[in-house]
């Protein structure tokens, strides 16, 4: 795993968990790197912290502006449309993207404003169920999915166009952000991205829920019988309402029909525990389906410390000829990029 | 937390996850105690671990019979109709409990044999996603809730009678295993445990299996983006299916009655997201859930290294006049036990 220090500064809108987070590593690793806040009270935090951060969003993309940073918006998606508003506004030239949990509602905003040729979104793939500079720490990343949306270059070779030099420029800086945090990187369209995340973020989000519910009305003893399953299972429920609803709410259609298969395999489970008393149909392609997950996050550590994923590898020099194919051939198979 | 050493012999029948960490605690804290197993094999790597294991049932059980130890059966609930048997026809005055994750079910096998005034079933809340010998450890109830059922006091007293002193003597010796493995004692009539563990232990374990499907279902990408969320909704997936199945088959009805609740949740939040793109209802009311879980199963450490729960006590002297009744309270509220 390379770890390159990005030379571009990059400027950071919100710091919250992943924002924070992000600060933290690109801080420690003398990365140029700067952020913003609406709190006046988290600025104070992370400047005690030893952090470069400020209240003024104005003055700071001004900055960003002057020094060519890449601005990351790290804000839940209701704030993203204004501080697109003001990145137009006040750093009309620097590069773009974001770390919001769904793709395509970003880059419709995006495109809406007349943005696309310099942004590129992105989705660490990494969270706890705390949030705000207090939950921030060093390390969250590390090993990480590391999503990045291709969708731009994508569009235009539909159009029988190449994306500009500036956007495989913005496209190099996003790559190496994942890179400097030790994540690794994914390359995905944002509506293929948002039906995997719809399965694997959103819903257990909505599972959780439901679950801590269910759990709760059933009482004292109930809760008191507790274990580790309803513990894990029960987690990410500890999560701040409004941040799960602005993730859940931004990705309602593949959302939607995440949850419509859960149903159907709920439902079906139900019946054939009502009619046969038995639940194996559920129970064993659950079974399989942990099996596959697992053998697909494992990890191999290497002699000195080093782990390797067991991601397949793509390997892509960004803007040379049948890249963007090699992305998509990427994405088909939730490999890492490297990129040369 | 006081730790005192059972001075009952206890025989243990089924060395799987829980009989084997059974083992390993008592052993490692000086009680008389023994286990048998099925399979040689798991007998062999328990006697190569330095404990006292045989493969011959009907020895064990005289064993258990000749010097009045608690016979502990650590099998899965298909299973425990032949050891009741077998305990009925070998050891026809010791002790019997139970550690299987239903009690009702176990309670009915019981009283049709005619063993129920020696018999108190108990659930210690603790686990893993493994199985079998290799599996155990020393120390996995410390601190976990150990269901202590009182069915047959309850039935006595409703009848107007009491029960008997073997009765109130293995109710002791059962609420001192608990405590010798640092375990906290909560009695429960079958019936209110099943409903409870349904909630807390069934469900979870039928939201995993789905949710593992649905993200097996996204294929290569999906799981290449799967993260914390998903990992730990999932993470009961990986017990062995016929261990769950074991589990939630032997509860159906209280399973299919928790499981209508979660279908009635998801269902009206499916409603909800498709009506209004809000999933607001459900993720209210599961945050509000998973925090009164929590502080439930917080606990405070004292100087020292011991911990103080959150869950209340309620001392009660077992056979004395009311004694029941306090149980039946302690129930109620999910408190912990202490006898004297």
């Amino acid at each position: 795993m390379s770890r390159n220090v990005p030379e571009t500064p990059v400027c950071i809108l919100g710091l919250g968990l992943i924002g924070g987070c992000l600060l933290r590593d690109l801080t420690a690793a003398g990365a140029p790197a700067y952020g913003w806040n609406r709190s006046p009270e988290t600025v104070r935090r992370a400047v005690a912290d030893g952090h470069d951060a400020g209240a003024d969003l104005a003055a700071t993309l001004a900055r960003a502006e002057a020094d060519r940073a890449l601005v990351v918006i790290a804000a839940p998606m209701p704030a993203v449309g204004d501080l697109l508003d003001a990145i137009a506004e006040h750093a009309p030239n620097a590069g773009i993207t974001d770390v919001v949990s769904v793709k395509q509602a970003v880059y419709d905003e995006v495109r809406a404003r007349g943005l696309a040729d310099r942004y590129v979104g992105c989705h660490p793939m990494a969270g706890t169920a705390d949030s705000g500079w207090a939950a921030t720490c060093e390390g969250l990343f590390r090993g990480a999915a590391w999503v990045v949306a291709f969708d731009h270059a994508d569009d235009l070779q539909r159009a029988g166009r190449a994306a500009g030099a500036r956007w495989v420029e913005v496209f190099r800086q996003v790559v190496a952000l994942g890179d400097a945090v030790g994540a690794e990187v994914i390359p995905s369209r944002a509506r293929h991205h948002d039906r995997a995340v719809a399965r694997v973020s959103h819903l257990p989000h909505l599972l959780a829920e439901a679950l801590a519910v269910v759990g709760d009305h059933g009482g004292a003893l109930t809760l008191s019988l507790a274990a580790g399953s309803f513990r894990d299972g029960t987690r990410v429920a500890g999560t701040r309402p409004d941040l799960v609803r602005a993730m859940c709410e931004g990705n309602a259609t593949a959302l939607g029909e995440a949850l419509d298969q859960a149903l159907e395999l709920l439902g079906d489970c139900r019946r054939q525990l009502a009619e046969e008393g038995s639940v194996a149909d559920l129970v064993e392609a659950g079974h399989v389906g942990r099996t596959r997950y697992e053998i697909r996050s494992g990890r191999r550590e290497l002699a000195g410390g080093a782990t390797l994923s067991h991601r397949p590898v793509i390997r892509v020099s960004p803007g040379q000829r049948g890249w963007v194919a090699q992305l998509e051939h990427a994405e088909h198979l939730g490999a890492r990029l490297e990129i040369f």
